[in-house]
């Protein structure tokens, strides 16, 4: 956003008026880790969910969206679906070691990875660890580890650009020495490819009732968020990579690992993003970081990209 | 505890003066899944620990011991360890399926399997679910389920009366998206063969390190409890098994799942146990059930034997 807003000085300063009106978009929960889904504003702005349901959201703290929305005064008064723009750029760090690793300054992102988050929920029974013979028990956690262990199975055996996490466990009671009565867990599922996407959630399905039929517990299932693969614009991939090439800086083509609001904004537009590297590929880390010349190679090329599509008639 | 007043009340009640005095002893955190480790309060009766020691024990909820009993005004004058009884003997709930299956109502246990509560913590890096490939990932929940599926597979192999338990995980930051940086579990290992159990231990500390190895992340252990299988008296047993006898009651001996404050007073003086069954064998859920004739049952044995030995010379 802060890119987007220098942008838009930098054309001021230089006395710069486009044909096209220029905006930055700013939306809501974008990463998605305390409302489910993620990408859940230009979700809505794009008009794939209602607004009214998006603000009855129940975060993980227990919070209702809508009410944080209001005390923080960020509830706008726009209908949505909203403007169709003519084109949506953004620019965003790769927050995996790709352009680093191989030497690249850009990425110029062919599209994003399908998405698939879902929650298992397991109930079985509380018992005492020590008296409770083994074959009697119906242990909770016990599924939960199962499946955890078989989700990187079946991403390995897939290969290729799959992956799998299970970021998120939690027992009831959680004590030493109670077998778990409940055990709650996520999945995150991505592929660029959204047959194999649905391939690997088929053998996870098939593993989770088997697991629970195994042990004795029942299992509920709810689905986080599901994006299929998207692909972006090709002109506005080819502009993005040009641009860079003109800069003289080191340029690849690449699909993005993580889910973005450019993908949302695609349903409604041409949409494109600009990758710059991740040092070390990390992200969702306190060490995070990208190189100070790195951001700003970023930041011309979206000036430049931008200033293109706004030129244009 | 109750049981035990309604014993000096009947021998009150009765005008019955035994030879020896009688007590009811009732002992802080038997259960320990606040404080570890559990029987705390007879372990420090026995002086298998200091006062000081138990006192500074910091709970799962941040308290110390220590002010928490200070607070409730629990906090006791007497030094530990304590005047050596003639005898201790106590009355519990099976905890376990043994006595109904079979058709028992009465247990004389024979002694209290070993216990092995231990603590582990992986540590390796929080990172982006998406955009991190899985070769490069140091995902400390994915350890966490590795080992707790393994020690189902060690308890298996193992069998007799190997129990294992993972009853508690935790990991951070627990989101999604986000591959755990950070994973606490505990395991709970039981039997009443301390060569086996240390088998256990030891086949479960290879699979750690190795686990912790293969995916490039640290590891912690801390042993939060660890007690060798007790014998009770044997004779003590036997005049359990005699008074149900007496009485008409199906009395059967084995040996305790679970650990009691009798095994802590074993290192003190001649100890036993006399164990009513529990309804499916369920306990540490709200649905523990022992029926009343039972339980009445129980205060019958533990009225004849404690007499029995009151009134030894």
């Amino acid at each position: 956003m802060l890119a987007g807003l220098e942008v838009i000085e930098s054309m001021i300063d230089r006395g710069i008026q486009p044909r096209r009106p220029i905006a930055v978009g700013f939306f809501t929960d974008e990463e998605g880790a305390r409302y489910a889904p993620d990408m859940l504003g230009s979700l809505v702005y794009v008009g794939g969910m209602t607004v009214e349901s998006a603000r009855d959201v129940v975060g993980i703290d227990g919070t209702v969206l809508g009410s944080e929305l209001d005390r923080i005064g960020y509830t706008g008064s726009l209908p949505c679906p909203m403007i169709v723009p003519h084109a949506f750029v953004e620019l965003h760090i790769e927050q995996g070691p790709i352009l680093e690793a191989e030497g690249f300054t850009i990425g110029a992102v062919t599209g994003v990875q399908g998405i698939s988050w879902q929650e298992l929920t397991f109930v079985g029974q509380s018992n005492h660890a020590g008296t409770t013979p083994m074959a009697m028990r119906h242990d909770a956690g016990y599924v939960a580890a199962r499946v955890a262990t078989k989700v990187r199975e079946i991403v390995s055996e897939i290969g290729g650009h799959q992956v799998g996490t299970v970021g998120a466990i939690e027992l009831q009671p959680n004590l030493v020495n109670v077998v778990a009565a409940r055990a709650t867990m996520t999945v995150d599922l991505r592929n660029t490819d959204d047959k194999v996407l649905r391939d690997a959630e088929l053998a996870l399905a098939r593993f989770v009732d088997a697991a629970a039929r195994d042990e004795g517990v029942t299992v509920e299932s709810r689905q986080l968020a599901r994006f299929e693969p998207v692909n972006f614009d090709d002109r506005l991939v080819d502009i993005v990579e040009s641009s860079a090439r003109a800069f003289g800086y080191n340029v690849r083509r690449l699909p993005s690992g993580a889910g973005h609001d450019a993908q949302m904004l695609a349903r409604l537009c041409p949409a494109a993003m600009i990758f710059v590297p991740s040092h070390n590929g990390l992200s969702h880390n306190v060490a995070e970081h990208t190189d100070p010349d790195d951001l700003a190679a970023g930041i011309n090329v979206l000036f430049d990209v931008l200033l293109h599509l706004a030129e244009e008639s």
